[in-house]
């Protein structure tokens, strides 16, 4: 079996996985009713909020669909706020369903400056909603989510939409405490589950807005799942199976608890910082205090092939990493630690990287000496 | 395990149920790509199309709304045929994306007749589309398509947008052959798998239409499928398990041959009809030509209240049935044939509904003396 260590699907605990192959059920009946409230109540808990929360069949773009089109009209003013290419895409499905977007980029490899936020909210009053991303996935970097919403949110009233995909489950998020109004999520992430699931929250403030909301939905209109939940069913026929392992997955978690949820990333997190750079690779975030607990991203040293250096950990040390999207093609690779990730996994990959490395003209010796 | 007899979900043959359990891999890796591969093309042999085929994470409803916001823009003119529930659906999609619909409604329990179509086609020039439904699960009935697709495409060549969800890999539907331009399925039904997938074909005049298509789109857009496809990735991270189990699904429908397939259909369509009639029931579809060979819609007999019916073959015969939907909820009841379904199975069901019906009021045998 390979190290599977992408930002998600990550390997999933084998009594999860038995948990997939259980035998259909009725979405419709009673038997499914139990399982719907009981996993809402559990990823509410995860969440931390009291509000909505609902479970979707689609991946966590879906999700972040379903916080745009469920909140904003189209011509409404948001900004976007991004460090990277999923907080590009974000604003991208606002613009496509007809969003007037301000942009608000910082650098790849940075994270989002709030005074920056602050300014442009009191430059432009007429802004409806902020659209961030909590942990940058692409650049491996987490955002100060609550000092983001102390200006979105506190300060300012405005709608605040959130990207927590590679957050929620793993890092910590305050749904409530920091007023987050949308929170999207999925599977695959944190929650030690195959993907085919999404999650999202729904504040007070959201469904007022979501009452004067034109962008067209209607896979993903929440108030046909608000609808449904209230007689215990799913408007659509759910990804059953994900279900199964979803329920199994919150026992897991809620026998753990949150905060060593949370601590465990953490530690994982540093481990894996700490090896990359006794290897002499460096960091791509510019500040490790910038850096991810769910996902490291690792600048390619001068003169190697990332995609050789990928090539050769997969073929001879079945080790599976990510390489960089997009403009970062090439240029960082990326190493996946969230939701059931084992320090020996880790060690693994530094141990195939020491030994990798040499055979694409790097020598980690070489720099730690 | 009850005898789950909705019309999709349907029980899961073990050894593909074995298939969702096995360990993530990287849905962007060589692995991966072997697979998508593999399975569009099967899926493509079954939708007998050499166009081209998606696979979506989503409900067989996110299809229909690929179908709908791939090919039309906000103002468009489209007549929508419906025949029940999920006819009434599609063209509630169409209309809340912006479509001007026209509607051409048959009552429940009745087919289109294709001759009302072409009478509204030839007084309407300015339709662009024609929406509909091959097997209307509502109602138990399946549409002649051919007979709707030879006006629709052949002779007014309309944009021709099916719903094939539960027909799909269970009753003949001959995309190309045909004409039909979309057509939109999902994994629960006669491919005798878990929910979780939706299955998209898109014709040369599809694509033609996309690209004029205005409605917004953003997780439904078949041109960041198409365009991942060439490097054989999905766009977004699929339900990796439920592909697992399509992979082995393919296998064995091509092992058996689609001939087999519709036959194996039939003969179970024709001896839940023949059963339920024997004990003096009456099928809903108002003559048994237009009956479907995926789910039986069975009128409620007079004087029975269908939710008790249906909790005692739950409670007492572990039989789990389907009600009716909206305005149909308590005058019919519903039996799914799909998929994986045997004849001891049907069987089972006839024998708790001779038991049953006398403990609601309706004697079997009277009817049967």
């Amino acid at each position: 079996m390979s190290n599977l260590r992408t930002p998600g699907p990550i390997p999933v605990p084998d009594d999860i996985l038995e948990n997939m192959s259980r035998q259909m059920i009725n979405h419709r009946g009673p038997e499914f009713k139990d399982i719907l409230y009981r996993t809402t109540e559990g990823v509410k808990r995860v969440f931390e909020t009291k509000n909505d929360v609902f479970i979707m069949t689609s991946s966590g773009t879906g999700a972040m669909e379903a916080a745009v089109v469920n909140t904003l009209s189209p011509g409404d003013k948001v900004v976007n706020v991004s460090v990277g290419v999923f907080g590009a895409r974000f604003g991208e499905i606002a613009s496509v369903f007809g969003a007037d977007v301000v942009h608000l980029d910082f650098p790849y490899g940075t994270i989002v400056d709030p005074d920056k936020l602050k300014d442009l909210l009191n430059d432009q009053p007429d802004i409806k909603a902020v659209l961030v991303t909590h942990n940058e996935t692409s650049t491996g970097v987490t955002n100060d989510l609550q000092a983001i919403t102390a200006v979105a949110k506190t300060e300012f009233g405005k709608l605040v939409l959130v990207d927590g995909i590679s957050s929620v489950c793993s890092i910590p998020l305050s749904t409530d405490a920091w007023g987050c109004d949308v929170v999207a999520t999925a599977s695959q992430k944190g929650w030690m589950l195959p993907p085919g699931l999404a999650f999202i929250s729904f504040s007070e403030d959201a469904w007022k807005a979501h009452a004067e909301a034109k962008m067209p939905r209607f896979y993903f209109d929440m108030s046909a799942y608000k609808h449904y939940f209230e007689i215990g069913q799913p408007p659509y026929t759910p990804a059953i199976s994900v279900m199964f392992a979803l329920d199994l997955a919150l026992q897991k978690i809620e026998a753990e608890g949150m905060g060593s949820v949370f601590e465990r990333h953490a530690g994982i997190g540093q481990m894996t910082r700490d090896g990359v750079k006794k290897l002499g690779l460096s960091l791509f975030p510019q500040h490790e205090s910038f850096a991810s607990n769910t996902v490291t991203a690792i600048t390619v040293p001068e003169g190697v092939e990332a995609s050789k250096l990928l090539g050769i950990l997969r073929a001879e040390h079945d080790v599976v990493l990510s390489g960089g999207q997009q403009s970062l093609n090439g240029k960082i690779f990326r190493i996946g630690h969230l939701g059931h990730t084992t320090a020996d996994e880790i060690q693994e990959v530094l141990d195939a990287l020491a030994v990798a490395l040499p055979k694409v003209g790097f020598s980690p010796s070489r720099v730690e000496a």
